[in-house]
């Protein structure tokens, strides 16, 4: 739950929503009910009302919603009318995997600096983004305004990198290190924590399997 | 839900129940209250007894969890006995970051097969195993037995390969390529979704800054 009382399940559904209205806006659609949405999205039309009430609810009953507003509008909630600048930690295949998705930049995510202490990568540059050494990384902090680090760094490297991000006003961290944070109470985390996925996989298939043997 | 009522918030708890529990048991820990596993892992107590009674709980008031015997009951509940096969799909950055991580294989995940459809990978290897063209993906699936397709490949090209991975019997896929796959009913998909993951970031960040402007 976040202060507001919405709950981590509303808002993990937000950034879907989003992307489905951007892609119903490229194929020049201007209006939805909430009945096709739902079909289309597959979660149902009360789940999205329910989930858009949250917010003030932007639909007009047996009227729809208006694609454009209600995509700037969870645009808004989301935070995405600022630009967010990145800062990639580790520039191995993970680091260098992020640095190369140009779709963030669309919803307004720049990565603005790639960072490792391996020298191998001195002088190397992703999408016209410098990889730095570590030991540089607080000097690009406090010349630039970031907001997010991604951290794809062995876990042994990540305390030290951590305390010099927090330090230096990163307040929010996507952190794909298996390992649980332990921060203060005005950082935000996002985990990416890839084993996780797959043992949630791993139960699902089970439970599948299990209901299909029963009959369920 | 699945088909026993359980939610996807407590299913997705469970693969960190079970990491904190292999932490703990790496460390000697033999028996933990459900309060100091409750301040470890920033959960309340009340929420672990409500997640694990899911299952039938298995804690004794008073007495604690036995950590080897929790951490083995979390695993056979995500089928971790099981041991899962994977083939990657797209031997990218992020495809190759994925075949890296030599974690999975403590819980029984194995990477058999990489894929893609550029020849500069012939003949190359991800730690010993092969990356192979698209065109032997079918023979491959036919000659070994795949649970988890990861997808790792560009948006346009995901149809074909899911068509083929479907029909040879792979039931479940980690899916990182921002789509949303229409599958059949009996194919369970985990959505990584990085996109959403900073957008959801960015909220919350922005209901942090909220709240301490307030006072909240």
């Amino acid at each position: 739950m976040d202060a507001k009382g919405i709950s981590q399940a509303v808002i993990g559904r937000l950034p879907r929503y989003y992307r489905y209205l951007g892609d119903l806006k490229e194929a020049g659609i201007e209006r939805i009910s909430s009945n096709a949405l739902s079909i289309k999205m597959n979660v149902t039309a009360s789940q999205i009302r329910q989930d858009l009430n949250n917010f003030g609810g932007f639909g007009q009953q047996g009227y729809g919603y208006n694609v454009n507003y209600l995509r700037s509008e969870i645009g808004k909630i989301l935070g995405l009318n600022d630009n967010h600048n990145i800062v990639v930690i580790g520039a191995g295949n993970l680091g260098q995997a992020f640095a190369k998705y140009s779709s963030f930049e669309r919803s307004g995510f720049f990565v603005k600096g790639i960072f490792d202490n391996n020298p191998k990568y001195i002088g190397e540059s992703i999408r016209g983004v410098s990889i730095m050494m570590m030991d540089e990384l607080e000097s690009f902090l406090e010349e630039n305004h970031i907001d997010i680090a991604a951290l794809t760094i062995p876990k042994e490297a990540l305390k030290e990198v951590v305390d010099v991000l927090v330090k230096n006003n990163v307040k929010s961290f996507l952190n794909f290190v298996l390992t649980d944070l332990d921060l203060p109470e005005d950082i935000v985390v996002e985990n990416v924590h890839l084993s996780d996925s797959l043992m949630k996989l791993s139960y699902n298939m089970k439970s599948k399997k299990e209901d299909a043997s029963t009959g369920e």
